[in-house]
């Protein structure tokens, strides 16, 4: 990252993937380019990362890495299920809405929706919202993994008894459990309990586990969190196009994330910001918060003619995602590199817009 | 990359993709890590590396990056077919043999393989290879796509005549002409001629351009080489899970080989040792060239024992690839930093065992 | 069909197609069992149906017979897609909720669904219920066909104008209109209309023409109303396993129910008697029609006691389908061999018990 | 069937599905065409049909009806495997080169052909064909199913002893053993035995049995032979499109096929129509037979002027399918009526065009 001479104009929010590559995991990625290493995991990068991922997600976590989000939960589901099953997951869930209907293609299953306030799955809302007579009938999708998102798409947050409860509704059920985990570090950061806490001790089954949106390249991974799941998964991996010849690039930002406590240090600056961005917004007038801002996300209700105004900062970055058109809501991510410039920056100017 | 103290000890052949990143790859990925840039490839890195694309291979070329070979060559397969048709392409090529069925599986077509010698499809080996009696008829997949990969996986190299005549063909049979060009740049090194000499020029439809064995991270790209075919690529790409968040990082890279020559020296260099290779070894008594050395592979027919014993390099590096257990050839492959003394010692330690 | 000695103890309601086959469609299939015929559609008898289908849909009209419902929608809608694009159907189409995802695993698509207090979906309810910014945007799905049920699983009808205004709705955004016609004829019929005045005539594309459930021994057909559509269709039959072999025996069915009107006769019958049940329950306290009665079935709210009681007739029979266990809603088919015996004989069970 | 009035032309040998239904078949579905029945096989005529197919192969046979022959094999193999999986069959197999790609794409596996000269996999052949050191090498695909026609596709039968051996050779390295049975009746009926020698008792897993070529109007089972295997099918038979709503009708006809050895009668007298065909064509002069004649089918290599004279009959119909045009070879298939009138009139068709 070039240093910059004199303060540098105030970055946007638009996503927590416009931000770049955090220097530790840079200099991952440069600490293994020496010389030559097996390709397609086999080699001591990807040895060493998985013995991390055991270290945080107890002894039967096997991490699969793969590219990205998509490919993450695409595999992940495609390993539980057999494609006349369904998947439950909240209406408006990125396995639903943002993955351009790979889920259904690529496992062949459908997706069953439940409508939530706030992205949270409950047992009370899985009870009213899915139709349980359907179960044994062989005209219906049958339900086989419940996925939850956490942090969730609306910036809120799942306890570990959440997760928890949610672990007993499913496996009752014979339903696995799967976490969409693209900002899981987020969620962990947000609660100060560890990785674990609120995956494998509270009963999650398969965890889609982001490292992009904090701080990395590009590296995910698909964790099996206990034995006799996912036994396929090489191959499924393979098949659904997700695996790294020179994976030793992958594993080296994956294990750096996970060491010297870097995932968390990078995810609460990032919830830290949102905060203080929440603060800083939810007194002026005519701004409402959508959301409670649990993680590293902030949702506003904006009137249009501030959406317009603001919608780019001085240098043209995109300052925030138009979440709901039709709602006028925003959606501001802070990320890794976010400062407490770039909040303040923003809250000027939309106290200065609004004032108008 | 890290200097070493003293000779460092030889490296062995596996596979080009052993090899790490070029240091002029790593320094353009460290180069756009500077601040925000809008996700999902609308940053001015992937611009600018559509239009380095566009300077190589025509300015009807539309390139698209993604993660890996297999991503490539399934999204173009996907792009190009209906899941009635058929891909034609050489029998043992990646294609057909090393992607773990992904081409049935995404694009849902079938595979039509045709036998060669040398891993290279002619005209003549395709009129006698398929039955062109089936097009028609509703019970046989439809032949839609000829798939020939240049570099061949036998390291034999296709000419701009060869191309043209198959795409010829394939033209006059309402076939599109797929390249998997996971080692295209070897090609073109090899014959001494530009890019799109080989491909656009030779009437190439599509190319899956591949980066990683040449010296990137994990960069490969999807180039659509005229109008007309490919226009929902972009959607093709999303849900096969193949597009990148934060994908500047990949364009840089893309870029990075396309500038400078980059692309050139590599694969010339590669090329050059797999040359200096066969030629160190073919006078050994015992050892025979399984095909001629055109590009930066070379196979070897080895006594078993001779398998056995040089299958790991002192530094308990894999040596080589098994190619054909039961015919007993090897495939060494030579990348962008294999030295001659990598060449010298492997030809020394194949010259002492034989010996004995 | 064995003649009855005596009065026969009267028939439930469960489904339309729990009745069996029309005297006129096993004459049918019995006439063209002389000698051999060509297979897979290349017999007379094929040609002859293809032509009664222009008559009444249209000189444009190429019909596929294929086996089942659920083979005629999915073949349809394959035919009509790539598997990016979403489809656009009411909440509880049977498209949706009874394929057993089917469309999803068949042809890749996602389904979108749009809420309807009747099972009909109008240009409000589309605008309303599809999030139309997403168009053009690669993380979603993008809708490109519209699928309705006529009547619809609800047993209610679209009119000719109804269809037409969605068929504008839909050609104005580039999608194409879809009737799912599993009782297409009960639609016309009760609309005393032509089959092309609401297909054909009023904008549809593609129809999924349903025999079974009007009488047949298993005959559908997929039928593209107008040119340039469907194309490939041969192929996505065969290839989505719909192809029968001996095709006579399906396209005599098909012809049967299209000559001397029995299309009509059986569907208006079903209606009449469906209309004499609405009436007759209507009355009767505690009894509260969950629909308007405007094809052939009757959806009653039921006081849970009664659907237990009523279940199943006195020969066994299954009385009727529970449609929505936890809103106590019953369904009651009527078919082309309900008679009025056994609508009576139903209102006055029904009349005893809830006296009781 | 309509009786003749005078002697009827005679009949051509295109293929055993060209023939119609036979009088006990279509018998059968008018005896249980008596007022209303369960449907989707809830009926009484299933559950006595299942219990037919109990006898006759076994007290663990599962059999699920489905529409025809392609359903049976696709639905077979996907309830056996995972889209990674590999399915092994004979190169020329129907579900190789006639499902139009069904099996890739609906079950998303991959097909392995092995060459042979008579359509019959043998274990030399299997060891020597297929690449068994990419068992567990996650960028192939991975064999799961063995999979034979019985008889084959070019009218040679396996023994009970040659299934069995393919049988112990597919468990050893933990594949299942799939039969192709569109023509297992006339297997059987040739080799003298029960249904249930060649198939369970040889150690089959999954038989596709087919009744429409042996003289039903349309109806296929799939039968699983042993526990343990195709648990989900239910859910696979509908979701690849198969299931029937009036199922009674499929299943009287398997049931009357089971019934009085109307298997056996069928197919003896359609092997016997194919010898005495063979033994007459055999003598003459540039005629020579392809195959031995060990089932229903006889195939001949005819000099291609005859190939034209001879493809129709006198009344149009086809007389032969062209099966190899570049090596001038046709098939003639027997059928259950096929009369000895019939083979004499082409014999003596053939012996006067050759002779001239």
């Amino acid at each position: 990252m070039s240093a910059a001479h004199g303060p540098r104009p105030p970055r946007g929010f638009a996503s927590d993937n416009a931000s770049g590559i955090h220097p530790e995991a840079l200099d991952a990625i440069a600490a293994v380019n020496d010389g030559h290493a097996d390709s397609y995991g086999e080699d001591a990068t990807t040895a060493s990362m998985a013995e991390c991922f055991r270290e945080h997600l107890g002894p039967a976590a096997r991490a699969f890495p793969v590219f990205n989000g998509t490919g993450a939960n695409v595999g992940a589901i495609t390993a539980l299920t057999r494609p006349h099953h369904a998947v439950i997951c909240a209406a408006g869930a990125h396995l639903d809405v943002d993955e351009c209907g790979a889920p259904e293609r690529i496992a062949g299953v459908k997706l069953l929706t439940v409508a939530t306030p706030d992205g949270k799955l409950t047992p009370k809302r899985l009870d009213d919202g899915i139709d349980w007579h359907r179960v044994g009938d062989e005209h219906a999708s049958q339900p086989r993994v419940l996925s939850i998102s956490n942090s969730t798409e609306l910036g809120t947050v799942y306890n570990a008894a959440e997760v928890a409860a949610l672990a007993g509704f499913a496996h009752e059920r014979d339903l696995l459990l799967h976490v969409d985990g693209a900002r899981i570090c987020n969620a962990a950061a947000a609660l100060d309990t560890s990785l674990a806490a609120v995956t494998t001790d509270a009963g999650v089954d398969v965890l889609s586990f982001g490292g992009t949106k904090n701080g990395l390249l590009g590296a995910e991974a698909v964790v099996f969190l206990r034995e006799g799941i996912g036994e396929d998964f090489a191959f499924v991996r393979k098949q659904t196009t997700q695996l790294a010849s020179k994976m030793r690039f992958i594993s080296a930002q994956l294990e750096a994330l996970l060491s010297d406590d870097l995932w968390r240090r990078s995810a609460s600056h990032a919830n830290e910001m949102a905060r203080a961005l929440g603060g800083a917004v939810d007194g002026i007038e005519g701004i409402k918060l959508a959301q409670p801002v649990e993680a590293n996300g902030v949702f506003l209700e904006l009137p249009p003619e501030q959406v317009k105004a603001l919608e780019f900062t001085e240098t043209g970055e995109r300052a925030f995602h138009v979440w709901d058109a039709r709602r006028s809501i925003v959606r501001l991510m802070c990320s890794w590199d976010t400062t407490a410039e770039d909040v303040e920056a923003f809250a000027e100017r939309l106290g200065t817009t609004i004032d108008k």
